[in-house]
């Protein structure tokens, strides 16, 4: 996706071979306008799919996952990273090991909001190692739900995520792919 | 906001006489038209307020505020409870405490993305005790910011925040204001 990729290379950071910031318009900061057009290319890419509910992760996920709901007409869910008073039982819970922050978060999901009946559309702002993918599609699997698809807003594709992914038969539907961040470059696929 | 009233009404849970549970609309799951409405609603309500950006709070104020700065046509900064490895040094902090959770979270949002030249409009889902506003505010006057306002979802009126906020001279704006959940009833002001 174009717009995205410009984003990328005029205000992400590329703090490592591995590490690439883009706090200034997904991650902290937020670009209504961008997210809007995100949202609407992962509807595009799903109008056929029959999807009932989209399934994302606190925090990044949300703006695009509510973008792309709002075209789609349907609700999203977002796992949450600790349990809330509100929130205690009831629930589908996954491990997801963060490679960036180093520790393990039980991701949980109320079982008011999935089941058997949903076709899912996975949404998430990063794809690198797949451990919060795995995670979303774990929850997913615990409620019987179908899985249409995983979009993802940037993929790193020189880790191996995507590829394990779309191996397990996934559809994976990447709005920028970097295929390396080398020399302090990001490069797309 | 009516269809907001009309969404707690029907959706909503009364668990305790201080306890609202949004879980199916807001703070879970999220029904991204509403929140398009809200946003709306927000917009128009600062719209000549020369608003330069908006401040949240991961998660559930991201929704409605990316809503309302696509309208507004300004970025979203979301302050966040936990630091990440790419968001170590250059923040902004404040202590929150939360009377749900029962913990005191550290909020945090990057130099970067706060300054002296910004008009801000804060939002956040819920109003109470003013804890989550005074730390976005706290955050606010460390930058030398402008705080036009602070627009709330669902204030709790029977809990002290909105007052203590007004009689510091502050502008509140909550799109659904609840006088009592006695007896299992959600009432409005």
């Amino acid at each position: 996706m174009k717009a995205l990729e410009q984003a990328i290379l005029a205000k992400g950071k590329v703090l490592s071979e591995d590490v690439l910031k883009v706090d200034s318009f997904l991650n902290h900061q937020i670009d209504p306008a961008l997210m809007q057009a995100m949202g609407q290319e992962f509807a595009d890419l799903y109008k056929d799919a029959g999807i009932t509910r989209i399934l994302t992760l606190e925090a990044s996920g949300i703006a695009p996952a509510v973008m792309a709901g709002l075209v789609l007409g349907v609700p999203v869910v977002f796992g949450r990273k600790r349990k809330s008073v509100t929130l205690q039982d009831n629930l589908y819970t996954a491990d997801v090991y963060s490679f960036t922050k180093k520790v393990t978060n039980t991701i949980s999901v109320s079982k008011d909001f999935l089941d058997k009946e949903d076709t899912l559309l996975i949404i998430d702002d990063f794809l690198a190692n797949g451990e919060a993918a795995k995670g979303l599609l774990d929850v997913a699997n615990q409620a019987g739900a179908k899985v249409a698809g995983i979009g993802i807003v940037i993929e790193k594709g020189f880790q191996p995520g995507g590829k394990a992914l779309r191996e397990q038969g996934y559809r994976v539907d990447s709005l920028a792919i970097v295929s390396s961040l080398e020399n302090g470059t990001v490069t797309f696929a």
